[in-house]
């Protein structure tokens, strides 16, 4: 098992992408020949000396990356050494199984999407995030990889979130529900009545709760939730806002910040706890924060590793099948 | 000036509307007069003394309501004398100015646009919340009285949501944000490209800041944010369900919560602060949450009194003329 690291990507690349990778190799979690860094190799090299590691994982040299305000398509094809594409490259030639990039998210996608290509059987890929409420961890998506899915797209998130659910969150039988504003089976346009009834007669793996509202997800009440990528978006970006918020106003007034809220912010950093996942390529992809600070960097390689070891992957792709053969049934 | 309130609406209605208005009358904020009461004669006026209050409002009889799960529409068809259906009509008639009813959003919403009519000019009401950021109080519309808006609509919440923020919230010239997934003003689907187009060409009143992000919203990046009734709803409800989920962590790992979430949430109760006002039709109409206790009406009150007096709708009437000139112009 081998990760590709996108050295580059980033507001603190790549000072802070090495000095989580150091901390990586430190505390043993990983071997260096489990890591594929992508970037500059003198200069990672000098860091990772530094930071106290030993052994070097291999490099993959570049000093091209996607900038955080470049448009993904037009940068990806001027920078054919762009450091996500390397990974990307990395990931389908074999010589990686996943890929971890705190860079521009937009381009992670494009390019994972365009270089891997997706899992059999589906038809687009969705952003993963995974957070803590009242009921454990859940999963929300799509986070932001497709703002306008058809309903078919949207009843794939399904499967493919109850198999991140049972694989990695521990929840065996997970229960999905579908973001909606109101209770009812009919609520909401028609792409969302549809895939109500398309989740509904796939049930393969999960126990569908029917339509949630937005004061059910951190209450509990499903462990996966499907929404539209602008919905789930928004959704991801006002919560890491309203934490932000509390956090500065506690510290104004001088009151704690409670665990809750530490642990879904971290250290300071969503993205510890907030990783996101894009799931459905071929390939385990880890889209971090792009703010994150080193300490994010251990906890995304943890989430490829246990994606890879847990064969999620295979897991979406049966349950895809059985899933389409129970919907024709129905 | 006169509030008609809706004593028959809410989760814990009549009592703790009663006790509400009691509080109101009592702590000399209202006088008996500028209230009308709608809801069970005796009953009311029996808690409204047994809770101190000499000086009785008007009282208009009736018994019947529409349950918070009643199909709105079907409900006021069958029942022409529930509560809020009579709140309506005195609004209408001229024996009130305006109402509160912390009853079925959805039949309030229902009853007021179809009772009241809309304001000169406009196309569809929204529903605007207020709440506290970093950068003061701010509006959000529309929460959710339209999931699927037209560009037009979107533009005419902007010109709401301005008024109210101008006339309510102290912002001289507030600055208006299009709720979106990116910051380029090609970002979103048709409809939020077209409404970009028309905010911006409208302006007056406010400055148009473009394309606003979840995250920007606690961030303080607006005064007024405008987006369709789905996001809007579900991000509202989305920061309830989140700040009560921090609040309950907070109670069970003893750690105190902060002055920020204790404004929000008010004594337990969302609604104190985050009273919702549907804009757009001929009067003025607080919507409460369902779940409020007798702390959630006295504020009600306020921001109706507020509205009525700063003479918003007759604000929105002008803006909207002025702003439909600038479009044509433009």
């Amino acid at each position: 098992m081998r990760i590709a690291v996108d050295v580059l990507g980033g507001d603190h690349a790549p000072r802070a992408i090495l000095e989580g990778v150091a901390a990586a190799l430190r505390d043993g979690g990983f071997r260096a020949e489990e890591l594929l860094l992508v970037g500059p190799e003198e200069a990672s090299r000098a860091v990772l000396r530094e930071a106290g590691v030993d052994e070097v994982p291999p490099i993959l040299h570049t000093d091209e990356f996607v900038g955080s305000d470049e448009k993904p398509v037009v940068a990806l094809r001027q920078k054919p050494r762009a450091s996500i594409a390397l990974c990307v490259g990395a990931v389908r030639g074999g010589e990686a199984d996943g890929l971890v990039s705190f860079g521009n998210t937009g381009a992670t996608v494009a390019a994972s999407t365009m270089g891997l290509g997706l899992l059999e059987g589906l038809r687009r890929p969705a952003i993963a995030v995974s957070m803590e409420g009242a009921a454990g961890r859940f999963v929300l998506l799509d986070a932001g990889a497709n703002p306008t899915p058809k309903p078919l797209h949207l009843a794939q998130y399904a499967v493919m979130g109850a198999a991140h659910a049972r694989d990695l969150l521990a929840h065996a039988r997970p229960r999905v529900g579908l973001l909606n504003i109101g209770g009812e089976a009919n609520k909401g346009g028609q792409a969302l009545k549809e895939a109500y009834g398309m989740i509904e007669a796939a049930a393969e793996g999960y126990e569908f709760v029917g339509n949630v509202e937005g004061n059910e997800i951190f209450a509990g009440r499903a462990d996966v939730f499907v929404c539209d990528g602008f919905v789930g978006n928004v959704v991801l970006k006002v919560v890491e806002g309203f934490a932000e918020y509390l956090v500065a106003t506690a510290a104004e007034d001088g009151s704690e910040v409670s665990g809750a809220l530490r642990r879904l912010l971290g250290a300071a950093d969503f993205s510890e706890v907030g990783a996101a996942v894009l799931l459905g390529v071929r390939g385990v992809v880890l889209i971090g924060h792009g703010r994150s600070q080193a300490n994010a960097v251990p906890p995304a390689l943890r989430t490829v590793r246990a994606h890879l070891e847990a064969g999620v992957n295979r897991h979406i792709v049966r349950d895809l099948a059985l899933g389409a053969e129970a919907g024709e049934g129905a």
